[in-house]
């Protein structure tokens, strides 16, 4: 600590459509001190993820949305610097919901040690981190997959998709993945193994889900919703699951965007949608984490990150996490570790 | 039989949004003669249902399409007059997929022998029939009440939905339902004991679920789809399950109606939208008519036909059914008992 500010970055104003840069504030404020029980922990990473778009709005959802003025929220994987709370040391490393800022102070309630012998730090906000969980979760307990099923998945090199699609191959199913660039397609086929790739940006959806999938779908893990997921709709399989883990695709637009009203459809394939969020399964954590590293180990899971350096580079990255242009788990390098 | 003709309704042409009388004709064949290993039934009751709308699609479905100048498909409950198997004899009563004509072969294997003890002949093809298995695993298997939950259902009144209302409040469960009149209001919530009743026609949705519910949705039963879902899905509680059995608001349009594209809701909810048909629970009917058929002799469980008598007249009442302007399990009497 060779400074006492502590850079935050707050919410400006509620986002009309796409966010911009000037719906994002970059404050200075004074290092805060951890009273008793508490610790200051300092960030080296920051996640930046998907589902940040709908705290920026002001209505009724799972969760509490960012007021203006407030920090940005977001899971930090950091250092403790300062402890006054027997269960933290200075020097442990932890992960937990500490925001868009370099120093945040926490109780221990809110934070996990990280087994730093499980991956570098940095996957503790991704592959073993919540994206890797609402992967594992989300695909094995929602999607419900059975080995030769024929498993779509949207948002396919994105931090979660890239976890379930390596899941589904582990589990002898057909992978296909939709993403929006050839060197998106060509990284999920050539480096991680899936059986083909769609660009949805150039190619006919129909014709080449119908390619990719002679078998129809038996289980779609959806993070877009929208047009591409109306394309997967029409080649479910009877019995088939959808996953409903994300509709980023929707979450940039002030009201829903009108779509063909696809429910007849599930009742003529008698096929199941379910959201969910990764929370309903945190109590099993622990389990997701341990197999997704032995899979890392044993190579048979591999992850891409995108990595941009620097706080005030947050709401930047994070725009272009809303058109598209990351490529793998968008994170934040706050501080060196 | 004081005649030999077989008079049949056909698929004259494919109806362009509703159906229309031209849509349909009236034809005259002679009466069949059954081979050997068949019956002949002659009809007494048909059932009309709004799944008959798919039929008249050119479109692949989980059914067969209706060709043109082929017998409109439908449920019959009627009795064998000639026999050419062992396994049925003259005189016995069946029901079966037999189609809107006064006559109709089939062998035995189409054919189940109706248990006269339970009801009238008329529920064979009602509240202990398809519209009654439908309601009974549908609503317990796919909708998953537990007592105290909050149920919606959709086309209450309906040859489905009274069923599911009555099992509902068997149950514990509190129970709304929505439908297109005052004397259906009335009827379901003073005859048939559900908690509440909302008139689509005249109230405004919104506020009225939001009095009618006030710890919101926990079950939704939806036979009708379109704006009446919309409503009912911005009341989801978490971890709600919403049994898609019909989407008759749907069923006349050309293309899908678009609508609020409502999958972000699923999500934020962590509810599960799942499609069904009734066959999936083949082999368990005997289980629901037994139930049923209790709870009518305790009278817990009553119900409500519309009948219209003459086979010529099947194309006017389904006409009607399409517009909401049934009251009850809509039914043709073909001939005498």
């Amino acid at each position: 600590m060779t400074t006492n500010v502590n850079r935050q970055i707050t919410l400006a104003s509620r986002p009309v459509d796409y966010p911009v840069e000037s719906d994002f504030n970059l404050v200075e404020a004074p290092i805060p001190e951890p009273q008793e029980g508490e610790v200051l922990v300092q960030a080296i990473w920051l996640s930046l993820d998907p589902y940040m778009r709908g705290r920026m709005r002001d209505v009724r959802s799972y969760a509490t949305p960012v007021e203006l003025d407030q920090v940005m929220v977001g899971g930090v994987a950091g250092r403790v610097i300062r402890s006054r709370t027997p269960a933290l040391a200075e020097g442990d490393i932890v992960e937990g919901p500490l925001g868009w800022q370099e120093y945040a102070i926490s109780d221990e309630s809110r934070l996990r040690m990280v087994d730093q012998g499980l991956g570098p730090l940095s996957t503790a906000l991704g592959v073993l981190g919540m994206p890797g969980m609402t992967a594992y979760f989300g695909f094995l307990h929602v999607g419900q997959p059975r080995p030769g099923d024929t498993v779509v998945i949207s948002a396919a090199s994105g931090a979660v998709g890239q976890v379930v699609g390596q899941i589904s191959k582990i589990m002898g199913c057909r992978t296909v993945g939709i993403a929006g660039s050839q060197e998106k397609i060509d990284y999920i086929v050539n480096e991680l193994g899936f059986d083909a790739g769609i660009n949805y940006k150039t190619e006919n959806l129909e014709s080449a889900l119908m390619a990719a999938c002679p078998l129809g779908v038996d289980v779609y893990f959806d993070n877009v919703g929208g047009v591409v997921s109306d394309a997967v709709y029409e080649q479910l399989n009877v019995f088939s699951r959808i996953a409903v883990c994300g509709q980023i695709s929707q979450y940039n637009a002030e009201e829903p965007e009108p779509g063909p009203r696809n429910l007849a459809l599930l009742v003529r394939r008698q096929a199941r949608a379910e959201g969910f969020l990764v929370g309903q399964f945190s109590n099993r954590f622990e389990e997701g984490r341990q197999r997704i590293a032995g899979w890392m180990k044993d190579g048979r899971i591999k992850y891409k990150e995108d990595v941009t350096v620097g706080l005030e580079n947050a709401p930047r990255a994070f725009i272009g996490l809303m058109q598209g242009q990351n490529f793998g788990k968008l994170l934040i390098k706050v501080s060196e570790q």
